[in-house]
C-alpha cells in the first residue's frame, strides 16, 4: 500500500489514476456529458451488504473504527448502485472524540458526549489541534484501503462536520431540536464559542488535509445544524469558519452543504468551495438565482419521494434534472432513509445514468 | 357565566366590551401608535405560579382538561408580565384524541400515540367531525371562565394545529426529526392522505368555530411541521386546507403560523388569513417583500436571544421593532424556552410597550 508523507495539503499523489473521473469534473465544473450521482449516506442501511457487516459488530463505532470494514461498506454502493462516487464510511463526531469529548452511540437515540464544554477551562483542557488529528488514523488507514479496492473505479470523498454542528454536539452534548444550550453559548459567551469554533476549525483542518493526503478527491463539510442558527448568528459563527476550512484546503475542491441554511445562500455562494449542496425545501431555479452562475449545486430531492415507487422514482429524478441543467451533480437533500426500498435507490441512480443534457447551450 | 349558542361562526356576543384592543386593531391592519407584545407559550414553565400549579398535578393533559386550572394559567402571563393578548392554555394534540387517537404526554420525550393511522379503513374509524368537535367541552369551559376572568382586560386568542401538522402526528405516533412515515403517506397513500386531510380539517374548523363562539378573538394556527415539507407537498398537502379554515372562520381573523416554511411564503400571502407568523430566520423585510404590503406579520426573535442580559434584550427588540416597521406585531419567531430568565421576557414586553412608531408614514 503506498503512504504519503504527513502533513502535505496535496491529494495522494502516487495512486492509480481514475478510471471514471464524471463526478470530479463535475464537481470543478467543467463540461459533462450528464451529471454524476451519488446519495448522502448510500453506505448503510439500504444496503442488505452493510446490514449483514454490521449485525457481526458490537456497535456502530467499531464499524467505524475498524479499517478494514469501513473501508469495505464504502465500496459496497459502488458494486450494488453504481454510483458515481464512494464516500468514506465514517462520523462527523469523530473530531470531538479525537479533541477529548468522547461520545456514544446509542441505538434510537443517537450521539451522547458525557461530558459537554461549558466554560473556558473546558475548552482549553482539549487536546490541542495537531494532537487532535493525530488521534484519527483508523479514518486515514480507512482511505488508503478504500483507496487501494476502488482502484480508481470513482472519485472517493472525505467529510467532516462544519465548525459550527461540531460546537452544537459538544455543548448540547446530544441531539435536540432547538440546540438551546449551544444557541445560548453563542449569544451570552461569544468569545468563548468563537474560541472552541477556532480549536476545531483548526482540528477539522489538519484533519481533513490529511484526509486528502490519504486519499480523498473531494471534501464535503456538513452544516447538519446550519438550519436553527438565525441569518445574524449564521454570518458571524459560521461562515468565517467555513471560509477558513475552503481556503486552507485549497486546491481541494470541497462541497459545503449547509442544511436548512437557506437564508445564508448568498453568504454561501461568496466562499471558496467548488460545490454547494442544497436540500429539498430548495427550488432549483430559486437557488441557482441566490448563488449565482459559477457554482456546482448539488442535491437535491426529497428523501422520501424514494418510497415511491421505481417508475415515479425514475420520471421525478429526471424531472429535477431537468430543473437544475447544468453545473448539477445529483443526489438526495438529506441522507437516504434506512428503511428506503432499495429498488427505488437503484431507480434515482439509473434515472440519472441514463440522462444527457440537451445539446443547445 | 353567559353561555352563547352552539355552532355560531360569530365570536362571543354578550361578553364585557374589551379595554384593551390593541392587540386585536393591529391584527386588524388599522393604524395602532405601536405594536402589541405576546409570547407563544407565554403560558409556561417560564412563569413561578405556573410551576407551582403543574407540581401539584398528575401530568399535564390534566392541566388541558381542567378548564378553571387552563383557564388561570391562560391569565398568569397578563398579570405577571403584561402582554397585549392571552393565549388559551390548551394543545394542538386534542383535536386528534377528539377524533378518536388518544395521545400520551411523556415527560421529555413528548407526545405518543399508542395506535397511529395506516389505512384507510383506521381514517374510517374516526369520530365524525361534529362528534369530535363536542368531545372538547372543557376546551370550550376553559375559554368561557378565561374570557370571565379577565373581564375585558386584554384579547384572547384561541388555536389549532394546522391540518398537515395534525396529519403528521396521526400517522407518525410521535415526534420526528424527518416525519418521514407521514411524508411516506403523502407520496405513495395520497388518496388516503388527503381523505385524513380532509377529516382533520373537518373536525378543526367546527372546532375553531366552536372555540370563537365560546369566547376567542382571533384564531391562530399552528403548522409546527411545514418546515419539513417541499414546496410541492406545502402546495398540495398543507395549503389548500389551510384555505378552508381560513375561509370557514371569517369573519375571525386568522394568524397562520407555519415555522421553516419560508419556501411557501407567497402561497402563505395568498390565504384569507389577517396575520402570518414569522420564525426567526426570516429577515423582516425580505418576508415583507414576498408576502406584499397588505398583511399583518407576527414575531420573530430568536427565542434564544432572550439568554442574553435584560439590557441586550431590551435593545435588540426595539431593533427588531424598527426592522419590521408598521403592520407588525411582536413576538418571538418559536414558542419561548422553559428555561428563559423571566426578566428577560420582562425585557422584551417592556421594549415592545415603551416603543413608538416614528410619526412619519
Amino acid at each position: 500500500m503506498p503512504t504519503s508523507s504527513e502533513g502535505t495539503i496535496f491529494p495522494y499523489t502516487c495512486r492509480m489514476e481514475l478510471q471514471h473521473d464524471l463526478f470530479l469534473r463535475a464537481a470543478k465544473g467543467e463540461e459533462v456529458p450528464r451529471p454524476p450521482v451519488w446519495l448522502m449516506r448510500q453506505a448503510g442501511r439500504i444496503l442488505p451488504q452493510y446490514r449483514a457487516i454490521r449485525e457481526r459488530l458490537r456497535d456502530f463505532k467499531e464499524l467505524v473504527e475498524t479499517p478494514a470494514l469501513a473501508a469495505e461498506v464504502t465500496i459496497q454502493p459502488v458494486d450494488e448502485l453504481g454510483v458515481d462516487a464512494a464516500i468514506i464510511f465514517s462520523d462527523i463526531l469523530v473530531i470531538p472524540e479525537a479533541m477529548g469529548l468522547p461520545y456514544e452511540m446509542e441505538e434510537k437515540r443517537g450521539p451522547v458526549f458525557p461530558n459537554t464544554i461549558k466554560t473556558m477551562a473546558d475548552v482549553l483542557r482539549l487536546r490541542a489541534p495537531e494532537d487532535a488529528a493525530g488521534q484519527l488514523h483508523y479514518v486515514y488507514d480507512a482511505l488508503e484501503i478504500t483507496r487501494r479496492d476502488l482502484a480508481g473505479r470513482v472519485p472517493l470523498i472525505g467529510f467532516a462536520g462544519a465548525p459550527w454542528t461540531i460546537l452544537a454536539y459538544m455543548v448540547e452534548g446530544k441531539g435536540s431540536k432547538t440546540f438551546s444550550l449551544a444557541k445560548k453559548m453563542l449569544y451570552t459567551q461569544p468569545e468563548l464559542a468563537h474560541q472552541l469554533l477556532d480549536s476545531i476549525t483548526e482540528t477539522t483542518l489538519l484533519y481533513l488535509r490529511q484526509k486528502a493526503a490519504h486519499g480523498a478527491d473531494l471534501i464535503q463539510i456538513f452544516d447538519s445544524w446550519a438550519g436553527i442558527l438565525s441569518p445574524q448568528q449564521y454570518q458571524e459563527f459560521a461562515i468565517p469558519y467555513l471560509r477558513r476550512l475552503c481556503e486552507g484546503l485549497q486546491p481541494i475542491p470541497v462541497t459545503v452543504f449547509a442544511k436548512g441554511a437557506w437564508f445564508a445562500m448568498p453568504e454561501i455562494a461568496q466562499l471558496p468551495c467548488a460545490v454547494i449542496g442544497t436540500d429539498w425545501h430548495m427550488d432549483p431555479q430559486q437557488v441557482r438565482q441566490w448563488v449565482g452562475p459559477e457554482k456546482v449545486l448539488q442535491g437535491n430531492m426529497d428523501p422520501c419521494q424514494l418510497y415511491a415507487s421505481p417508475d415515479v422514482v425514475f420520471a421525478q429524478t429526471q424531472q429535477m434534472l431537468t430543473q437544475f441543467g447544468r453545473k448539477h451533480i445529483a443526489n438526495l437533500g438529506h441522507g437516504v432513509y434506512p428503511d428506503t426500498p432499495l429498488a427505488s435507490v437503484k431507480a434515482f441512480v439509473e434515472a440519472v445514468k441514463s440522462y444527457t443534457y440537451p445539446i443547445s447551450r
